[in-house]
């Protein structure tokens, strides 16, 4: 089986775990590799990997730059349904790999390769992720996932493995993490190591992207975003595009020491699993989408996407984003936005993100006069009520007076 | 019609409103009024309650202390849930509203009333609350609602009727607020005033039971919740009672600055209102009890009950807490309940509650042995992974295939 | 209030109630009166109406064919859904509303009316179905239900009213059915009358559109019906326009005793009530659309639709057609259709309608080499099976360890 | 691997699959098998098999009558749901595999065995409906799947090792089905062969519970069924008990030509696969448990169930009997049958079931003096229908504002 894959695209990122692939790749299967590495916001470099795929003898490598297109196709469209796993995870991991996924088949395709391989592990939800979109995308690719077929199962045996075949010591980073992370223009996660007790609380030195809310400013920060059919498009009146205006939230939200969660998460493949998360802008988005909806989404329509949230970000967990019932809900969800637009007021302070004003011009469903506690001048007739509870209440009696 | 009517059971707070619905039920109906002040947590004595019903003639006055029933069969069955009305609001005056009704009704019949009657308005929530409830309980009840009936429409009417009818004046409070306000164990609520518009933020001096995040203290205070069966226990190893512990709750997080929210909410009757709202205690014990069932509960019986929660947020907030379809709600919510048992750890500090750390000796789910990064010595087989994606890819292969 | 409208447009049948409604509007308003009257496939000549309403002295009279938009805009896009309301009606009357109220709003802002009226009473869905959409559509029109209005409630004063305002006798039907009945391309309804007790068995002369299975052929007849995008185009290889193809299935239907129907339904207004319906098209079409979809719709795609169903039933049942939320759901329901495609090859006999065969050339997901029982040559690894079950079980595992 | 097994307990039928099976277990484990033979009706002796089990050496041999656990624990809880799978299929394998995966684990513990074994194929859901209730009913347990494992992949191979062996010639059942069939007191069902091809129509020699609807007798038959809590309890007043009940069900509606299906259904694993099916007494059963229900239950405790059914549906389809969701919705379910008591009466005629009667002497809903068209003496006022129809309007009207 091993000797019929001709050419390998391969998830890269220039590290020690995928360089070591790389090579395994080429000893098991006898096949090229290509590599794609991807900015999508971790806050690294790519271009260094071009260097370290050449040192190792790569011919075809691709580098590039999917900061917007995620922002945009992919983080935006999920925020638009509020989306929070489990009633708290921001799916930071989940919402990058459909689009890993996706150039991942594209470049098969332009390549001539047969395969795609990644350096997800076997007991995680990104081999799924990574997987079920290459298949949904590509019926026909072949999928290789080295951890899951090799005996390389602890460090040592990489290490060793690394030095035998030349892989160029600097690739092992300097201070190596104590955890498993990763990274993107949404949010950077920890896993692993001490976390993996649910009793013991997070090392403050193991934050990297936000401040403590101790160590945050005193004083409390004001902002305003600005929506247009759902999606964020300015702050304070500066129109951004959309990695800009995430990377943005990130850097105030962080600097205010918001957006952190420590939560015990139920992974697809069965077990539960303990993770660290920082998500400053997408945290300071949730709030203000909710609270921009509050008075441009109608009762019935934001009642009816919040029953499906939970289903939706199911899917994304899951690694479903390319399946025909994520596309449905989805068209079900944008049917939705098309007057979610307005501005909202925020304060950040310490850890806190709070809604203090909303407001739009065009599109809102707030009637003041209608809701007032003072007189409404004929707005809204009060006797409507009784005839609305009477027969609401009819089947309530009528059930009541079986009893007896 | 009006004539018909010959005793009532009113819910009466000892205020000026009531006290004039009180007058004016007797003048309209010529009918006797049995009074009816419950103590919920609301934070004012209820006694004096008592005296200002005497000195009204009153010869049927019920004056109770709901508090542990309160939030033994109201709240806490509600918290099993984490229930949240659109995403934010915890529900703290529509949690209350089933209670009362059923007191009401169980006077009336005690006392041979044939009707109840209450002081909400007929453009809000709580009339629905009461009624539907009183309709549930006791099919033929008759509810009068003053507010839908009357034509005292202004405060300078109900001042006027007041005079007129002798109502003392010291029921005129003292330094009335500016906002429509309610209150019992779970949150305290203000309306109205300059909060209709959603622009403007709430003014520091509104709030009454949490400092605000900048006043809170400088250091961080821990915090443990034992959980039994789904409900909180005891806090920092105390048993203690469930309006105590809720009581407790609220003074610690008002303490720190947790539970304030403000949103624009979509009511029942059909208009967007804009609320703030304080619950401390509850604040806490939603992250809490979501805490707790991330070590405990099942995966999918998880999922089943977030995907729920909206609706069942919905009934409660519209009224329904007395309808079949809450109850079978209510069934398959409990039914998930019975290993939801153990410890949640908590860091309070300026507006922010935080998971830190979360426990359960017979009950936990979380296998580290599975989970690990590290050898796990064959608690998992990676190779399983390979085909659980692909028997889950399976129908995408298939459906990519006939695009071609 | 009633002297401040000057032009109402009346759903106008031509029959004896509508015709007392015009004059009572006429009379009591002060207003003048537009009629509409529309062919939806009642089975009843439209054009009649004109010279009533003109005996009458209406002077603007609107009177349509609206079958193929009935069809198309409606009847097909809730097909889509294979809806049913509470497990079994097919939605006959309810659908046909929002197209009625529609035209109503749309003929009212031609002629500048400022009113809307309708025969529906106070009793029942369609006065909700009518007024939901006018208000939905053009949120200041005035509705005048003259049923809930006026003290005309009984046969005997409607008559006398018709006899003094000289509305000609020949509106009287000769036969009357002791039913209420209503009827539209989709179905015929009745109520009332001995069927008021369920225990009752409707008579067989009651039925007007189906044969007894008993008296139906004792040869059965096949049929086969090709779908396009979900929808129905042609039958046994004849193109058909959507009203042709839905009158031509009743036809057929109906010669074969398919179609009726016997329940007892839980009305919105609180209710339960008996209904007896036929629906012979719809219900051959019901059975078609979920055989096509068997074939060409993905799994969780399918299960997504069957979960909103019903809830996407109670919408159109209770009149929330024109509602944000309705068409969300529309919005996923039509983007699951794209590849619905191919054709059913249906049976027919005395009251059966039975699937036998259903294909699809480009659209087929129906996999034979996968499925079989013989050599699937490898399409398919029986050993994923062991993997996929393996995970599926590892929460199961957990969960049952911890009993121990 | 192999050899730490020691002792199997096999579902054993006494056919050649699985006395293949039960000597390929002997031979590749080395390990002693127990066999385990239920009556579960599917109409065939179950005592010969101990015969067989003797013949090839078995020394503990389970031999067991299931029928009445079968229908009162398994088939009427899920009727109680009005459960059917993707719209029409009534899960009647589905439904017996839980039942025999709780024996084996139970008879595993009795009998000190450490694996179970069945003869499912790789392909099919029930090799998931076995392992995944073995798995959730005792964690540790190892189970055998040899289609998974075994190269005997062609009926040939079967043979020569059935022959090798000395596994008696009379199991080779003489007039072979061309059809995998399997039948319980539920259903029989049919797949493989020509049905392979979803446009071919099955032969009418195939079906074996059920006469043609052609052939069935040309008068109709009455029948009335009572229920208690949801489950039926008695036929034509005659009490009996589940199985009974059940068994005589399926004479009746054999008789009359009712319950046949034919449909392409989703499997758990990934691909659609053609089935046909009969379920006389079953789909006698979920017509008259709807009609007991549209009388008895609360309009939303229906609608709730309707909605969650589908799901429902799926996790026996999938598997998950014994999984915490199941429980939960059952619990949700069960919770609302106390009220569902009363007759329902059926007229069953070539292949229809109708239901023509429905009453309930304290449970009834159904109240004919709101309901009637007549005058209902005050018990409804139609005045309240338009304070209903103006409060649910408003959010709608607000809406449509907008746009202008």
């Amino acid at each position: 089986m091993a000797n019929d894959v001709n050419k390998v695209v391969l998830a890269y990122s220039g590290g020690l775990d995928t360089s070591v692939i790389l090579k395994w790749l080429e000893e098991t299967y006898g096949c090229e590799v290509v590599t794609f590495t991807a900015d999508i916001g971790q806050g690294e470099e790519v271009e260094p990997a071009r260097a370290k795929a050449q040192a190792l003898g790569v011919k075809e490598i691709y580098i590039e730059d999917l900061r917007e297109e995620f922002a945009r196709d992919f983080v935006f469209p999920m925020f638009r349904a509020n989306t929070v796993y489990e009633g708290e995870y921001l799916l930071g991991t989940s919402i990058a790999r459909p689009l890993i996924a996706k150039r991942l088949v594209e470049i098969a395709h332009e390549t001539g390769a047969d395969a795609v391989s990644h350096g997800a592990t076997g007991k995680g939800n990104d081999q799924v992720r990574f997987e079920l979109g290459a298949y949904a995308l590509k019926p026909g690719i072949r999928v290789i996932a080295p951890w899951r077929e090799w005996d390389l199962n602890s460090r040592e045996k990489l290490l060793a493995y690394a030095e035998k075949h030349g892989i160029p010591v600097e690739m092992k980073r300097g201070t190596r993490s104590p955890y498993s992370m990763d990274a993107n223009l949404l949010h950077i996660s920890y896993e692993g190591n001490q976390l993996e007790d649910p009793w013991f609380e997070a090392e403050e030195d193991m934050w990297r992207w936000t401040v403590s809310p101790e160590a945050a400013p005193d004083r409390p920060q004001y902002l305003e975003i600005r929506f247009e059919n759902g999606d964020p498009v300015a702050i304070d009146d500066e129109p951004l595009s959309p990695a800009s205006l995430l990377s943005r939230l990130n850097q105030v939200g962080g600097a205010h020491g918001i957006g952190r969660l420590d939560l015990v998460e139920n992974r697809y493949v069965g077990m539960k699993s303990r993770g660290c998360y920082e998500t400053p802008g997408g945290s300071i988005l949730l709030r203000a989408h909710r609270a921009i909806e509050s008075i441009t989404l109608d009762r019935e329509a934001a009642h009816l996407k919040d029953e499906l949230m939970p289903r939706y970000a199911s899917l994304i967990y899951n690694g479903y984003w390319w399946s025909p019932e994520r596309r449905m809900l989805q068209a079900l969800i944008d049917a939705s936005q098309a007057h979610v637009n307005g501005v909202v007021r925020l304060k950040l302070y310490k850890g806190n993100v709070t809604v203090v004003g909303r407001k739009s011009e065009a599109d809102t469903l707030f009637d003041a006069h209608i809701a007032t506690f003072e007189d409404d001048a004929g707005a809204y007739d009060q006797k409507d009520a009784e005839g609305f509870i009477k027969l609401n209440a009819l089947r309530l009696r009528i059930g009541a007076r079986r009893g007896r």
